[in-house]
């Protein structure tokens, strides 16, 4: 059974985090939006055409099962690319990490856009520089602590244990989104979170992934997407 | 079995979604940091002695499982209250709505705090305004019709059918708070999603609900929670 992933075809944005659980298993999926008539078929599936519409992409189809909501996706997954337990306690618990990294992640698109969706970039600049001075020095710590103090609890080296999740590889794509959009801070941030950076490393060289990253279906990070590198918001500090 | 619910004791919060389900369903439960010595329980156990420690609250203990993130204690719990389908997909259907109203949660909290939660809101007024402006102009209409044309599709008279999941319970609890926040904007704004404001009547009718509504343990809204009321935010816009 092929999968089908609807999400937006030029950015990585919310649909990465599926795409490299999917990628990592070398599962059987085809990225709808970016085939030919694809994006007309994504947007007409998410207004009608499904008995479970998705409020925005990302939604996935498996069959006669259409599954919105990256967190969700990635719930429904996990157990069928193996890149999550089938216990259910233990499956709820890689969930309850993924919703946090959810968490952070939009607090990390709310740093170049804290005033909204609606306007541009440009038009919001110096809120947004007030919003990443805090996010950076606060929350960076705070949300990378508790994952980094997750991977000792769990004896390591991922996150839950001996066995990567898909939680690992959503941990991954924080860090190399993170150090796009603030190299500076990151340089030094990163210093105090050495398990987390171990995951990044990891997961990095894990083989259908590492082959993802160098294909051209990896797209790359722009400042359209959720991680925004603009020079101004990364004040370097760790 | 006593579930244990651990949040804030002093404002509703995120805790709310999950007491609303406890509460509808006539649960036994304890409010823990809201009593004797409760509260520096639950800072205990967020930072150490459980083997799932959350990032915040709210978390739930039932037994010797604890399980954070809002969304993720509502699928827990909703087969056990009767408040969700036991069938598996359509159990992540309901958890997909929830995680879409979680979306619109975190959004709410932006208005009053576009700059991030370590500024006071008297020291982010006019990003605030700005960001409540487009919130109440294009996110509301657009999460509310969402909700509304879900509530359509089913048939009805509640999100996903016949019978009420606790994601109709937050959906009655986004309504309040909304109502709360913006009575100016609300007032026009209900205007046209008749079916969201017939399940938020229709939910506090409940008996459970209704008595819950009306105890004390049902905390006010207030300026320290997510929904704030600052008449200055408020439009009335429709």
């Amino acid at each position: 059974m092929t999968y089908e992933l609807f999400y937006w075809p030029e950015i990585q944005g919310r649909g990465e985090f599926v795409r490299l659980a999917l990628e990592d298993a070398g599962a059987d999926y085809r990225d709808v939006a970016r085939t030919r008539a694809g994006f007309r078929r994504m947007m007409r599936l998410m207004a009608r055409g499904t008995d479970t519409p998705s409020f925005a992409p990302p939604f996935l189809r498996d069959g006669k099962h259409v599954i919105g909501q990256t967190a969700a996706i990635l719930f429904y997954l996990g157990p069928c690319l193996d890149l999550a337990p089938r216990n259910e306690s233990k499956r709820l618990w890689v969930h309850q990490i993924q919703l946090t990294l959810a968490d952070m992640v939009a607090e990390i698109h709310d740093t170049h856009h804290p005033l909204g969706p609606s306007l541009y970039y440009e038009d919001q600049k110096r809120p947004a520089r007030l919003r990443s001075d805090s996010f950076l020095k606060e929350r960076v710590p705070k949300f990378m602590g508790y994952f980094d103090r997750l991977i000792g609890r769990s004896g390591g080296p991922f996150l839950t244990g001996r066995r990567a999740t898909y939680a690992d590889l959503s941990l991954f794509q924080v860090v190399e989104g993170l150090r796009y959009a603030f190299p500076r801070h990151m340089g030094k941030a990163e210093r105090t979170v050495g398990r987390v950076v171990a995951v990044r490393d990891r997961v990095s060289e894990r083989s259908g992934l590492a082959a993802y990253l160098e294909s051209d279906r990896r797209l790359p990070f722009s400042t359209e997407g959720i991680f925004r590198h603009y020079p101004e918001l990364d004040k370097g500090r760790g």
